[in-house]
């Protein structure tokens, strides 16, 4: 089959289509690890064997045997009892008091942002993120038509007074601004945590100029040091809609995820939702209700949070070792180190000679900004890795920087 | 949480928004169900009962066992091997030769035909489909800003000639006609099976005028009489793209469906998938892997369509029983009886009357229209219930038609 069709050509939209560029990196790396052992820091993901899934396998036998529609649709907002239980725990794990009505079950956070761009997105709205930011947020919403708008992050998260400032320009120069997108904790892929101080800055904004919040907790439940209250939890107006995923702590691959927010977002959410893919897998919605009704959750996320810190440990120590004159942080929370590299290199040039001489994975992060000011840095992911594979990458990374200066 | 914030009430994308009339009655139905029994002959389903779950959960545990990264992330397209499996499924039960390349898994068929819209649609696009067609398709292609034209069916599939008409006739209003999307065999709602006469030329049609054809092959494996080769099997030039499922035969809350097409489309709609939801169920993917490189799909399909057949027979006699003057056609694949009512009464008013007065469950096939011609139609589904509860339903059927006539 060879068609380029008229109908393909035609399409204005296919010009917005990108690859995305990790998805690129995550091929490539597999090609190579077909031939030869990689050392990866390159993965947005739990450790596989930090996922229960002999217990998964106990869970599933027992619902699917007793639940006759376990291989049916569920509701397109998902099952009522899992909608339950995800109330239940915005409560008791993020202080934020909602019910069943409020939330709705998505394929994964993902599918949640994806769904919100689509319903609130008109072409050359106006959109203000992080920078750096979520690169599969960025190419998803540029699809619908945003233009992107971003704000730089510290050690406290974005900068509010400076996002303040963004939006008031903005607003004067007549451009529509609708949304606000962030990942407070465990930034993707800055890696920090945003201070209280500056959530409740935020919040205030978004009332202040009629703005819709979409805070990504993707990381929330990954916290090593410290806690911190969601947006939504200082939200007294329904102006911040809270994305959750179980990706993090009970595994990608169950694509369970879900949205918090004002029950009319929920209704005309549900509405676009429904025709375009029904609703979340259902032996997977079950499984995550059993687990949390049973209590499971607290010892599944104890014995990450307790994996991840160890490994992160060993990752900084290994960094203050082998690399000198990086830049780079100490994540309180999420997945990822954010290194700013002391050599002037292009870091999708240095991801690809890392990964074909030392056979170490990174990703770039150049495509996770909307400027150049990320052209020199890398993230590194430090939950899938073997804990014991971390040193020698890391001495590798710090081999190569040390060729290039 | 009170809000309808302005960024809610910005996006002009809201006003196309309309909530799922099926989904909307399924939530009627729940209600009721919950206070008195209900005979319903509104789903879209196959039969809990019919569905090997015992032998889904011995698998799922010998996969979260064996496979260690079943509960991560796979690839965007899905698992190699599920890929693999599923050119070969196209082979050996569809006549259609291709390629892992070529297939791209989605979360339920319903998902390959929203990304293809958001791929392919721009607003204005006109894009030709059954009158009546798949209210869900209607509804998501619409929000991409599709203009639907619809062509009439008769028993022998869509009107061909007329189709073909329509589109020389928009193209000659200087129209922008891409896409025809169909239903061939089990059509929802109409129940008819195409002919093979008018598949061949439906791909000549869409050759000559250079348009795509998304073939929705959601019921092709649903089949009581006679075989029929898919569209694609006739296709020579890449213009068909075959949305397949899994979910009629093995459980629609599995959300494993895929699509086959050329290299190109595969690799753009990968490019969109990413982003919006990463991947479909991971475990999901494993089991309907498993169920077909174990060979397990054939038995599990053989027992769905006797079973079926048979509920089928059972209603179309107590229809020729019960039921007078009404027109309905005897499904040789699929899920549903298209009925036109005896009496010139609104379908929603019917289904409302006979849900309230005689608890019986019936969608309305009105939305499924592009004009008034569907007015007096209800869609009976026969395979989700019981088999000893559908003479008494139809019975109940006929007494309302009699009381209304």
């Amino acid at each position: 089959m060879v068609l380029m069709s008229a109908a393909y050509k035609f399409s204005y939209r296919v010009n917005f289509v990108k690859p995305s560029p990790i998805r690129t990196l995550v091929s490539k790396i597999s090609a190579i690890s077909a031939t030869r052992k990689v050392v990866s820091f390159a993965a947005g993901e739990p450790d596989p064997n930090v996922i229960p899934r002999d217990l998964y396998s106990t869970i599933l036998g027992k619902v699917l045997h007793e639940e006759a529609k376990s291989c049916n649709y569920s509701p397109t907002e998902g099952l009522p009892s899992l909608r339950k239980s995800i109330a239940d725990f915005m409560w008791r794990y993020e202080g934020v008091k909602t019910s069943e009505d409020n939330v709705l079950v998505t394929v994964g956070g993902s599918q949640a942002i994806d769904l919100l761009g689509k319903l609130f997105i008109d072409p050359g709205d106006h959109v203000i993120l992080e920078n750096p930011s979520y690169v599969n947020t960025m190419v998803d919403w540029e699809f619908y038509g945003a233009r992107l708008v971003g704000v730089g992050v510290d050690a406290e998260g974005v900068d509010t007074q400076n996002l303040e400032a963004v939006v008031k320009r903005l607003l004067s120069e007549g451009r529509r601004v609708k949304l606000v997108y962030t990942i407070p904790t465990g930034h993707n892929p800055a890696g920090v945590v945003m201070s209280e101080d500056r959530r409740k800055h935020l919040v205030e904004i978004a009332s202040r100029y009629d703005l819709l919040v979409v805070e990504d907790a993707a990381y929330n439940h990954l916290v090593y040091e410290g806690s911190y209250k969601p947006l939504s939890h200082y939200d007294k107006e329904g102006r911040v809609v809270y994305v959750g995923s179980f990706s993090k702590v009970l595994g990608t691959g169950l694509r369970i995820g879900w949205l918090n927010a004002s029950s009319e977002i929920v209704e005309v959410v549900k509405a676009i939702k429904g025709p375009s893919d029904m609703c979340a897998p259902v032996p997977m919605q079950l499984l995550v209700d059993r687990v949390l009704r049973e209590g499971l959750y607290d010892q599944i996320k104890r014995r990450a949070v307790e994996e991840y810190a160890r490994k992160r440990d060993t990752m900084m120590s290994a960094l203050d070792e082998y690399v000198q004159g990086a830049v780079y942080n100490r994540p309180r929370g999420g997945m990822f180190i954010l290194l700013k590299l002391p050599v002037d290199v292009d870091s999708e040039v240095f991801a690809d000679r890392l990964l074909e001489k030392y056979s170490v994975a990174v990703v770039p992060a150049k495509p996770f900004y909307l400027d150049d000011s990320g052209r020199s840095s890398i993230r590194l992911n430090f939950t899938m890795v073997k804990a014991d594979e971390i040193e020698d990458g890391i001495k590798k990374l710090g081999l190569l920087i040390r060729e290039l200066a």
